[in-house]
């Protein structure tokens, strides 16, 4: 298996458990197919990890979601960070809106987790995928989860492949990356490793569809999830394969501790490091997530320049990637510029919680929220795989050696607004008829 | 040519000119089908009429949207209201993204519109449709724009289905609407009668796809400007076939006054009359559009009560109606209500103009902008062409049944929230391999 699209230049094709860790997967008869459904991660040694997670924004969260966030804040008092020994991915059924019951069956879970793992059930962390309104067979999960962990995670180098294999659902193959972290202080050497799942119901607004980022760095929680925000915002929240935000979407980014004695800390080149170790993997997946979007056959980059600041340049490139005209424009290999204006036209900026992920001070995110993007439309220069096709008005381009440049497996659509200094990227996919095709016979 | 779903009670299925207007089309060579595509209705009698506006909030406003909020600016210092003699439609080209040649092109038709009528440039108004980014054929339109005010407007009843014929695109079929409205005073009855087109990049915000409103009202022009705009915002703001904006969308309700000498006064039961009579009209047009949408088969309609308040209530009817997913689980025949649920979830309010534009009070509109829905699950209850699906819980029902029920040309979703008092409906339709295939090969 393959990534249709290349890995960006500093990151690995594969996924490899860093120092900590071991990893395993397992057939609980979640998924109709009868493959692998079930997913452990544990931590390894007397202290437990620490975990920076983010979740999704969707009011109908789904029972994993809610617990998640409960046993974090037990460990730290902050749904957004704390620390764990344990992780449990299941897939095929997401427990989403199964009321009390799901919520319960998602504790019987963690709690076999625990037991089997050898610590308290508010230290493991869940995440789950599939069919919504659908309840987990947790009796046939919880004998599964005591084998798994006794003797399923014996091969830790493979381990956290098939925890990649065994997330996804109607993804086509699964999606990983590897980055190493060379610490300026020369003190070590570490590996940022992630995996993740799609690869419909993506439009990720404050968190994303399931991923797990390991790390084998020492560094405390609060300081993880500073790490976190800012790479959620330009990473998963910058990608949509169909705009419906799903309800389950969850990333656990977890630090063994295991590469090294002294832990990082606020304000250095190392935590620098890590960070753009960890936005390296994160980008990677998310660009993965959309290429493989459900039905897609293309990955299209939108980068966005000249905006007022970050946030309004990611909005406008969001707003393009997720428009359905767009969207099968590409399909079609039309170079179709008006709906890329049009699209800019109707970028908005996100919720007040997106933009404070993102960076943005609480009371100016609060007044910001929602407000359109202003466009200048004669300031605004518009290219599609490198040629320039609008410039404020129509530019003559040949259309034949345009479809020609888009007959690829990821089209880049470069968009200027001439307004500032702002940028920024988002990754969707075209809209094709398998995905029409694929979401009109997927559940009951 | 029939609609495929039934006018609701109380509205005429046919589109019938009100006195005080002549109306036509004619071949004018922009669509390259050489069908009609140049529509012009002309107000008789010696007084302009009333005319109350709404336009796409798209920053990239088309040049026909530009120079009609110049045109009502002169009338009346408002672009939202003022008065006009003429209205020319052009059908093909967008006339959007074209620049400032673009907005000559389009005074140029106003020019040689007003010539031909007897009245200043300014007291005409434009809107269009089309292809983004091509220019229209100005040389080809002005001559035709002569004979039709000469001798084209002859047949006042069929002149108004000329025009709903000639405005269309993509439509399937032209759509149309007519309400009779008796006075409460018994001093005449009035005639409301809209068209309108879509059926593509329709996802109104603020304000709509095409459509006139015509009426022989008297009536002022900041009146009707009052009338409109909560008509809209329940109407057409609440309708969405594929999630795009337009840089075109445009309705003019227009009030020729030939109904009757006195004029229609703020907060009396006549001015209530009209307002039922243009809602109902425009509430039937929308419909039309969203089960016209691009590919569509089927009409969704979705109710939302139990809601905080009517606002939410239509946040959250817009978001199901609006999901990729929802969309092609309703085009399978799938009861899926966990795609219902998931994007309830997703429910944001719509910015600080749209909120305006219904009724909220502008401080308000600023604060509460763009902020989530909040969604208590466990009250909530979803039925499906009147099957209970969830109540909090899953609900055990018969799916073949429910399936069965689907298998109409529309369909409803209706939603309680379990909240509160409000209340609000939204259309959309369901998503087909028909709509990619179309939008694959749309222009160059």
């Amino acid at each position: 298996v393959t990534a249709a699209v290349a890995q960006p230049e500093g990151v690995e094709d594969h996924a490899e458990l860093p120092r900590g860790f071991r990893a395993g997967a397992a057939k609980a008869g979640i998924k109709a197919s009868g493959n692998a459904d079930l997913s452990v991660i544990v931590v390894d040694g007397s202290e437990p990890a620490s975990v920076a997670a983010t979740f999704t924004t969707n009011r109908v969260a789904a029972a994993p979601v809610q617990v998640s966030r409960r046993h974090l804040e037990v460990s730290s008092g902050s749904e957004s960070y704390g620390s764990a020994r344990a992780f449990i991915c299941t897939s095929g059924c997401a427990n989403a809106a199964t009321g009390d019951a799901g919520v319960k069956d998602q504790e019987a879970l963690a709690e076999a987790l625990a037991a089997a793992v050898g610590c308290a059930p508010e230290e493991t962390l869940a995440m789950s995928t599939g069919l919504i309104g659908t309840r987990l067979p947790v009796d046939r999960i919880v004998p599964q989860i005591a084998d798994l962990v006794s003797s399923g995670l014996s091969n830790p180098p493979g381990g956290l492949i098939d925890v990649a294999r065994a997330m996804c659902t109607t993804d086509s193959r699964p999606k990983w990356a590897t980055a190493r972290v060379e610490l300026p202080d020369g003190s070590t050497a570490l590996t940022v490793s992630g995996v993740a799942k799609g690869v419909g119901m993506i439009h990720p607004r404050m968190a994303t569809m399931l991923s797990f980022v390991l790390t084998d760095a020492r560094v405390a929680p609060e300081l993880l999830a500073e790490i976190l925000r800012p790479v959620v915002a330009a990473s998963w929240n910058q990608i949509s394969v169909d705009g419906d935000t799903s309800t389950n979407d969850t990333v656990f980014l977890v630090a063994s501790g295991a590469g090294s004695d002294a832990p990082i800390e606020r304000g250095t080149p190392e935590a620098e490091a890590l960070l753009l170790g960890v936005a390296a993997v994160a980008r990677s997946l998310a660009r993965q997530q959309a290429s493989d979007g459900e039905g897609a056959t293309t990955l299209i980059t939108c980068t966005v320049t000249g905006a007022i600041d970050d946030f309004e340049a990611r909005a406008v490139a969001r707003s393009i990637v997720s428009s359905s005209l767009l969207k099968a424009a590409v399909h079609g290999r039309d170079p179709n510029w008006g709906r890329v204006l049009s699209a800019a036209g109707n970028a908005h900026l996100p919720d007040a919680a997106v933009l404070e992920l993102g960076g943005m001070d609480s009371a100016i995110a609060g007044a910001r929220a929602g407000t359109p993007v202003e466009i200048d439309v004669p300031r605004m220069r518009v290219s599609i795989c490198g040629t320039l096709v609008f410039a404020g008005q129509p530019v003559d381009f040949d259309p034949t050696a345009v479809r020609g440049q888009m007959d690829a497996a990821e089209i880049s659509i470069e968009v200027d607004l001439g307004a500032g200094d702002g940028a920024g990227e988002a990754f969707g996919c075209d809209l094709t008829e398998a995905y029409v095709v694929e979401n009109s016979a997927y559940s009951t």
